[in-house]
């Protein structure tokens, strides 16, 4: 299976050139990359020196790249990957676009989070690409935006009680903590390690993040109606990683061993969500590297209150590793295939 | 004035020794240890040397201490410090405990979280050491009782809105990140570098955790009534720092700006606690090794919630700094005597 | 291919896992714990739960080990190691033991360093598991003492020039830089994160580290008579890798061109030593979680003095990942089997 | 004393802030940037919200801030630097410059490694502002050059051997670690936290660093004659700190107590450089946010070599608080005047 990888000199590029190297059934015959066009892939990453032998081409004719791959993942910025999308689309790829072009149904609402629309009439044709939630329609999908890597650390841990109808839907809390590699290889003095290390902030509080919009809608999907989010983002001092806490009200008392059996239910035969047994809680290190999402439950003892706590990591089950997964299904291939990598511990 | 350090190999006791020392009104004129008596404190305190001329010394005969200094300060483990407080407080000394011995009011409530207190006549005797609650009280003590970590960035945010009558008490929803500092030297397996280092997670979920009934007893003192906080305590990949959010659910409609001047009416004249401006967010390395707490607030424009956040150092604010500002109170010094440094940045 | 890890409780131990996990010939029939036996491995590894279905058992009785396993791995502590090896090498089983116990090929020397050996009669008979070095002796072998990672780090770049006889003998320099894993996970004060993050430091400067004679072994083999090094190890605040410098004398002048081509002319052909171009150097995170070394040559302008510098993961290369090459030489099976992973960056 | 700091908006500009604010004599009068003139200093830098009551200016007319502050430290980058030194040095201000413009006395080699020379007449006008070489010569100037951090911390345990002929001078071998700060707010790609966390390599191998000339003059002014540097910068992933090691050939044997005494005899008396007894080794935790430099030497057992450690702050001892020790010599202060906080540990 020929498979592309345009805007591959990112950090989502290089995790997902780690991923597909060692995909029993991909080939990799193309990375892309205006920037770096030209230059040999091992120089302009040195942790691939010797293992991926191509060169960064541009990737100007998209349709060009569409002629040598079957399936082509899209690493971009969100309105440079539209119009790319919308050729290797309409040229028949197989096509996994990791930026937010296709996420959102509503052209109102990609609108006024993203500005407009480069091509509007694509808007809608992509799966939302979280196999727990959509892996039929992924199944026989051509065209997958693959989820941003909050909305997959909340969707996974809350979805389960909203689907049940357990919680309050008019205010779900989410304190969302990212490593700073889910910024991509920004050049932003607040992402220099003189001012992260040591730091930990939050920013864009309030309902001011991009990724609100994207749970809202896949949240109310799942509950048959609006469910609101107060989302506070927030920057570790870590290179991966995506730890969430959401605290809910549940619509009558629940039990944490009533807790984890809802997220029991729902992930017991699910490859890449493992429920923590009661007393133990997700962590980054035990995922890093890997496409697994870790999910906790713990009903609090004083307010009654619901706490979820999940754990994955921001360039696997967050990125690069889901878009892998969906490419798997997309394609027929067993779900795990080239994910099931042990994390990285220590 | 003459001050002693009882218990000072830990961090909370090389932070006082490091404020103490630059205190131009306090003279260090013993420092305990019983794992390290004899040791010059520049040999075991590497940063120390050539800076402080001392020997750590046993404290087996507290009244030994008590003799040579006017002020005492006990940064012993709970338990271990109430009957070194007991001998100090009947000697005259003034008193500044560290632990957790004499923060609660209620026995039952100590007994319960810390087991059966040593001293149970000397409970209630103490003044609560957070000066922004207590600073009257605090003047005219002789023995205080500092704060938690957890707990003061929990209650300086918070504070202001209960004494306001502004927000619901039954539900105060608690996301804290700490420094591993905050669990002083302990050598545990999870404190490793090769353990923390990129990791991230929660411990002592949803009302296991010993500061809860601390923060509850004067949140609810503030707001003449019980107040239920659910906590949720995660550990940070950074030495030290607490950085807090605080979800609350306003009893009516209340924008950011209401918000903003409720913690400006609280602490306009706080010299240690800095309300940010709108759009601002603390952080912690704006408070690193320094007695200042950084607060914020929004509303959430989606669910209405109010959303407090604090950063400040768990070894100053939270623990040592707030000592010695407790102790210039007590001594009728200038209340930031010795405690105006800039925070250590980057 | 039946595999047993013996000491499986460590972080050389969970990095065995994680690669024979992947190993597509191995499969891992026993991991033992003397203080785990009992637990699953997924709750006491949580970054395995789910990976890898064993249970830690006690290797009290090492010959029910062999009886089951065709491969044992050994990461005991030295000294424990040397008796449970003697029993699993009688009884028949292919043995790598990455303890200290069998690389010293001197009893005297073994004995200076370590102690009295528990089994001398079996110093000697394993063959150090360099395979850059000792690649024919390892593939006839049934028992190798895979290598410390310090020496690995250091043998690699110098012995190329020892082999040529390029340089003076007398006095090899070198400053080696290790991440904390490779202390293990030792509970000692000093690999707390409180005490590591943000730090650096050197320690056993000046010929008093165990790895020296090690080192000095192998270089001296290679060189054909004494070599003596002096060796400068410090604490990296990293949890994988080491960095290494080597200061060379050379016997006649050298350019930085000679030096590489001397690297180029001996590792073309490995799959694991990756010799970079002129101008680029070796980089921690470009090898992490890899089983590479990659190095670099450059002489100094002004003294003359050639420079080595390498970098390996001390967990892969330095440890485990060496320990599974060595097991597909003993085994027959490609070198490279289940060790082409890309290294994990960022 | 009324002092400013030019070009106040990059690390070192914010250290010569945090120190010069608790200075008892200095009174801060003006700080410049070009990018943030008018903004808040407290707005820059939120850790000095509420402790600097000062805003940007612009420093486009220098003779401005001459007339108002009698000190004036200029932290602006080399060739940027010179011009505004002139017109300060001529107004009568007395000027600390830590650019590298006024370190060199050569202006041929300041032209081989930074370009044409603005201003090349003041070449050799100010003293190198190294207070353990040049105390007497910085006490009576009004213009010093402060040294460099891999300088200073290279220059400290080298010159007392240099001076006292002890070592041959044809072969200094160094490798210096260097926390990123060293850099700057440098937007690099390499500075990024997802690059240098977790991550160590050595950069410009050599004699390519700016730096060297710098530390080969001062060495060869002691020895009285030219010494050749070898020299291995390094990239630490840590904010501050630079780790020294230093390999020497003694002309003859030396023992480890031979080279403590020729460092206790040149530093017993200097506040700011601390010698470490036999067996202990310097720590960046130790040094941390202050204006130590800690020295420790070892003779190797096998080769015969002198190695020595240095650690210092970058920030403190390698740039800034160096800068205030030369202010209070040349001003008539006591030396240590505002420079004798405690280093932040943990």
């Amino acid at each position: 299976m020929r498979v592309a990888v345009v805007g591959a000199s990112g950090y989502t590029g290089l995790e997902l050139l780690r991923i597909l190297r060692r995909h029993p059934r991909a080939e990799l015959v193309a990375v892309t990359s205006e920037q770096r066009a030209g230059r040999a892939v091992g120089e302009v990453f040195p942790s691939l020196r010797g293992l991926v032998d191509l060169h960064f081409e541009s990737a100007a004719d998209p349709l060009a790249i569409a002629a040598r791959a079957e399936v082509v993942f899209t690493a971009l910025p969100h309105a440079t990957s539209a119009p790319v999308v919308a050729v290797l689309c309409r040229a028949g790829a197989t096509v996994i676009d990791l930026s937010a072009d296709f996420r959102l149904l509503d052209p109102a609402v990609y609108a006024k989070w993203y500005g407009e629309h480069a091509v509007p009439e694509l808007i809608g044709s992509a799966v939302y690409g979280l196999p727990e939630l959509h892996r039929d329609a992924i199944r026989k999908s051509e065209f997958v935006a693959a989820p941003g890597c909050y909305p997959t650390s909340v969707l996974l841990p809350l979805c389960p009680f909203l689907r049940a109808g357990l919680v309050e839907t008019d205010s779900v809390l989410v304190d969302s903590k990212s490593g700073v590699s889910g910024a991509g290889r920004a050049l932003q003095d607040g992402y220099l390690f003189a001012e992260l290390d040591g730091n930990f902030h939050a920013y864009k509080v309030g309902g001011a993040h991009r990724h609100v919009p994207e749970m809202e809608q896949e949240a109310g999907l799942v509950a048959g109606g609006p469910v609101q989010i107060g989302f506070v983002p927030q920057l570790l001092p870590t290179i991966r990683g995506i730890a969430t806490t959401v605290f809910l009200r549940p619509r009558s008392p629940l039990s944490t061993d009533d807790a984890l059996a809802v997220l029991n239910d729902a992930y017991a035969r699910e490859p890449f969500v493992r429920v923590l047994p009661k007393g133990e809680t997700p962590r980054l290190a035990s995922v890093r590297g890997s496409n697994f999402c870790d999910v906790g439950a713990v009903v609090d003892q004083r307010t009654g209150a619901l706490i979820l706590l999940s754990c994955l990591d921001n360039l696997g089950k967050g990125a690069s590793g889901q878009a892998v997964q969906c490419m798997n299904l997309m394609r027929d291939l067993p779900e795990t295939m080239g994910l099931l990598e042990a994390p990285i511990h220590p």
